[in-house]
């Protein structure tokens, strides 16, 4: 992609009412805009971002079995009434019709997928089954804050999983709290799993995974020796007392919530009448879970724990691109035909081996400038050729990650780079 | 994927509801679930074939140079003010926050994007550009109908194209109704661009592309002999005038809209004062075009203009998967074991080559009852393995299309499938 095509222009600086890293370098970068307070629309270089975050998120899904499908964002009244939350979830959005019948736009979708799935339900051979979709949310929260990561609206991939016994939700559940670790991994963050309270979902046992992050809204309570992980909202241990678990010294620590996962037993199943006939003949409800990753505030959650004060840090798998090419302009045309040839060849190999590469090629731009703006983008491997670095016989290779700049040759930089970029 | 892991399950007959051909089909194949009166989940079949859809449409618009956006369905009031459309849309739905902030739910995205693409438009040299999104509408329609053709909420296309120049725009909606024609014969159906009224979207010129067949609900005037047609809704014309291009005579046929495209002028780069610094220094209000194709509504159409009375013929394009593989079970458990030896081994070749299968792996169900299910799922070739067909030494070879069933030798038929599936 040439930057001189590229729809989005960079700002110079953050608009006044970025209240976070993530709204700073995501608005002023143009990987988003902010349409009203937590509704945005997703640019091109941020769409790139988010279409990654899902990527690995459908595979990991994918390899638990689980299949995907997509539900409306337009709920009608009845289920959930049939539940009891039409008038006991605050954040629900109600839609009147022409015709006066009303909606809710879904904050969640247990009242849609049970019905639906406990339709192809009949005796245990059915069972388990899972199910998941990547689909946008809504939710009236009073305040929208910390940019993407809660909006009014964002992406969301939520799966719903049911089952013949608890055994078997418990193996399930397992399984997908790895698989989440996992989805944490490849997105460049680390993630600690912690005990939480059901909230609105359910009021049996419920796990949250925090990204540990000083810009968190949660604190976590935390051993400094074992796995042992609380939520401090419902711990009833503080910071003096000793680890429950092996006795060391608990510390709070501050932490951003990028999914949570929960037992729903029969909460869901019993309303709707989702039963199947087991091996003995006997009628029993069926046993659920669920499992949610806000897609988008994933996206924000790394940029949190992810830059430093002149940008985003993109992790190499869910960057928009993984190289960013720099040709510096000059004002004599021989040198800059010569920049904008070397330039563009590097830009074809690099697109036979597969590889597109994001290219500064605007002229009349300052070198800082041009620095500046590809710090703010965080594009992991920054390539720049220029008449010093041709004059070295190379290009510059920088990580945005750190360490010094070198000079590679020109020959073989191509394959350099494709090497750098299938490295996991 | 086997049959007896998949979510769903094929009715015995369709839902009482459906009032046409994709609605019967779709909903007794266990392609989409209704929610509500025109709000469908998408099933696991279903959302394949919907996915195939975007993916051609995705290439097509990609190959424009169009760059994909994804904006939010849940508006601000104040831009639908500017435009005047807040109260002339009838079928805009309307939310109130718990804030008493007013929104729409999107039904069309000029609203939005206006603003989004004129903040990045300063001069001439900014243009043309053009942006697209596959993203969920609402529509609050006073009769949901038809199936997945006129629904409350459903997928759509939409791009949007900002130029300098009459001549620019022009090029640029030619280019545009020729990748639309290309997504129709890409996606197995046929479209004619009829001239149409523009709606609630422009007073200047607009097409509809128009997909004859007898369960249309449109009236389209043409010509027998050359390229003319209009919408008679707009035409001056009657079935017993000669064709005003050519003199011949003129046919009313049945069509089904299946997207259209709007010359917008400036209707609402004015109101937004979208303007760009032309070469000599003035001030000019960029001109606008819009262009959408409801992708969930083509899924249905498709299914309108292919089926038979026994159910769907997905051109291989779209389909859910390439090959429907039958695997017969007998009463013997050596003959039943041979059999699914062999679709177990068809299976693997046809993985490692890439080729997922859709496998009916289901015992102790009758031929007839996996023929017919075959049959109304539409996947374009029938791979039959059973007694009698490996006792002729081969594999029963069928197309959903028609002509004759055949056997091919077992040895060799991975290869023969693999090769049918890469033809165009």
């Amino acid at each position: 992609m040439r930057m001189t095509t590229l729809l989005t222009k960079t700002a110079k600086t953050a608009p006044a009412e970025a209240d976070s890293a993530n709204a700073k370098f995501l608005l002023q970068g143009g990987f988003v805009r902010q349409e009203a307070a937590g509704i945005y629309s997703w640019l091109p270089l941020g769409l790139r971002v988010l279409r990654n975050v899902e990527r690995i998120i459908r595979e990991e899904m994918d390899a638990l079995g689980s299949q995907e499908i997509l539900m409306p964002a337009l709920h009608p009244k009845e289920p959930w009434v049939t539940t009891g939350r039409w008038d006991n979830v605050d954040i629900l959005f109600k839609v009147l019709s022409q015709t006066k019948k009303e909606y809710a736009l879904g904050a969640s979708h247990e009242e849609i997928v049970t019905p639906l799935v406990g339709s192809f339900i009949r005796s245990y051979t059915d069972l388990p089954v899972s199910v998941y979709q990547i689909q946008t949310k809504f939710r009236d929260e009073l305040r929208a804050k910390s940019g993407i990561l809660r909006g009014r609206e964002f992406q969301m991939k939520d799966m719903y999983s049911f089952h013949r016994t608890q055994e078997d939700l418990d193996a399930f559940y397992q399984k997908t709290l790895e698989a989440y670790l996992s989805v944490y991994r490849r997105c460049g963050v680390d993630a600690k799993v912690v005990e939480a309270s059901g909230g609105i979902f359910t009021e049996k046992k419920s796990h949250e995974f925090q990204v540990i992050t000083p810009a968190g809204e949660d604190r976590i309570l935390a051993c400094s020796e074992c796995t042992f992980a609380q939520n401090s909202e419902i711990s009833s241990l503080t910071e003096t007392d000793p680890c429950p678990n092996c006795g060391k010294t608990l510390t709070i620590t501050k932490g951003i919530e990028a999914g949570n996962i929960f037992d729903l037993g029969t909460k869901y199943s019993e309303p709707f009448k989702i039963e199947f006939t087991d091996e003995d003949g006997t009628r029993k409800a069926v046993l659920m879970g669920c499992y949610g990753i806000g897609v988008s505030r994933l996206v924000g959650t790394v940029v949190e724990a992810s830059h430093d004060d002149r940008g985003i840090i993109w992790p190499k798998s869910i960057a928009p691109y993984a190289v960013h090419l720099v040709s510096l302009s000059s004002k004599d045309p021989a040198i800059n035909e010569r920049v904008m040839t070397a330039s563009e060849s590097l830009v074809d190999e690099l697109k036979e081996a597969g590889i597109e590469v994001f290219w500064d090629d605007r002229t009349g731009v300052s070198a800082g400038e041009k620095f500046a703006d590809a710090d703010l983008l965080g594009i992991p491997l920054r390539i720049v050729i220029s008449e010093k670095a041709l004059a070295q016989g190379g290009a510059e290779w920088k990580l945005r990650a750190g360490g010094d700049a070198r000079i590679v040759p020109v020959e073989g930089v191509a394959e350099e780079i494709a090497a750098w970029v299938e490295e996991k």
